[in-house]
């Protein structure tokens, strides 16, 4: 019996999910796609993602690989799904044939997050659970100065959650750069990958600096630690989202 | 007893709510305000908004205007009536004292309305309810050229809902734009004031252009037909979003 392998490109609100990865109690962005495949075609397969969102992390660009036995058309399959997920928050925007060796996780080449801020004094009304709401005015050139020192190379120690479990903290940040319009800031952030609960852990010390409480420098010093108390506030879920995973143009080739 | 005046700037989501104002059984925003109010201050007051928008749709940007007795502190009031309102999506984005002769309605010079659509295959997972989901492609060159019918002055008897209570069919639009991004779209519309249904049936109207089924020749006998019959489908409330409220400054001096 021969698989064909499926590239999906998803979008999904987060707020009502414990995360992408399946777990034993609540539901999860995985176990919704999982569902909607067997209901599609019987088959019980595992989906693969790209990156493993935490619960209340949305995603516009999530990526996962799926094997499927038979012969499906791409789009046929992408509005199945869109069918059988009703009305969950899950999206399946494309889904495309690729050959067996593309994997959205390893061979992905770079992640790319977007973190969004509300910054007044009035609670959101239309973005409930899609921002983080900051009431203190925040300084926006402060807080752009302070994002380059994670800019290049680093030991980011500090900056992951004490429960990751990968085997190095050295990761390359690309970009990280705020873009900011009347009361809504969005942090750009890009690496080939990240740690666990890196670009909240981020994105919640640099607060610290936008409220003036810490500058540069600190942020420097706590990079430098390699302690993961020197760390500021983890920033919620709410503000966070999956926009894109880049491959390389080989691992994308029709199947 | 002295009142005064205050202007509201507020924002809303309108899925749960029948729209603007009050009626005997559904909760409405005029209703969710008029209780903060009374919660805060024990005061029964009116709340007189800019535009009576209708069930579903959202507001960026509308405007009120209450009397209240006694001296109140404008961002203490913002902040009580936001705390009172929780959690619902409803608020208060800025207070301030205004002189007797402002009417958040009648002294209203401009209203501004952006209608957004999402136009791909897939279903919207992050904005379910707050845009008109299209699959088939929209010729957006198509719908921009027929859009400029509408511009100017004219008699609108074909897009105004057959309720509508106005004295005079005719408006004056000064602004009928897309503004595209990818597989998002928006209409951003201005006028003075708008008929009942007006901005949902043009927008209706223009979508039959974007698909193929309608000339920019067919929207302006429409138009000169005079004739609610005439009109295309109504869009949908999901997509439509009151954003902004002018007014001269005269009326907005401080009291």
């Amino acid at each position: 019996m021969t698989l064909q392998r499926y590239k999906l490109l998803i979008e999904y609100d987060g707020t009502p999910f414990c995360g992408w990865q399946r777990q034993d109690e609540d539901p999860s962005v995985q176990q919704t796609l999982e569902e909607a495949i067997t209901a599609y075609c019987g088959q019980k397969v595992r989906v693969f993602g790209a990156g493993r969102t935490d619960s209340g992390v949305h995603a516009t660009g999530q990526v996962a690989h799926i094997d499927l036995s038979g012969s499906h058309n791409a789009e046929t399959l992408r509005n199945a799904l869109n069918a059988h997920m009703r009305p969950l928050p899950v999206s399946v925007i494309q889904a495309e044939e690729v050959t067996a060796d593309f994997d959205a996780r390893f061979s992905a080449r770079h992640r790319h997050y977007c973190y969004r801020i509300l910054n007044r004094r009035a609670p959101p009304a239309l973005d409930k659970n899609k921002v983080w709401w900051i009431k203190r005015e925040l300084d926006h050139h402060a807080m752009q100065k302070a994002a380059t020192v994670f800019i290049g190379q680093h030991d980011f120690t500090t900056f992951r959650a004490v429960q990751c479990q990968a085997k190095s903290p050295v990761r390359h940040l690309t970009r990280f750069e705020l873009v900011a319009g009347g009361d809504r800031l969005e942090w750009h952030v890009s690496a080939r990958s990240f740690l666990h609960h890196q670009v909240r852990s981020m994105v919640g010390t640099l607060k610290k600096v936008g409220e003036g409480f810490w500058t540069a420098d600190d942020v420097r010093n706590a990079l430098e630690a390699r302690d993961r108390r020197a760390c500021g506030p983890v920033a919620p879920p709410d503000g966070l989202y999956l926009t894109r995973v880049d491959y390389s143009e080989d691992d994308e080739r029709a199947g």
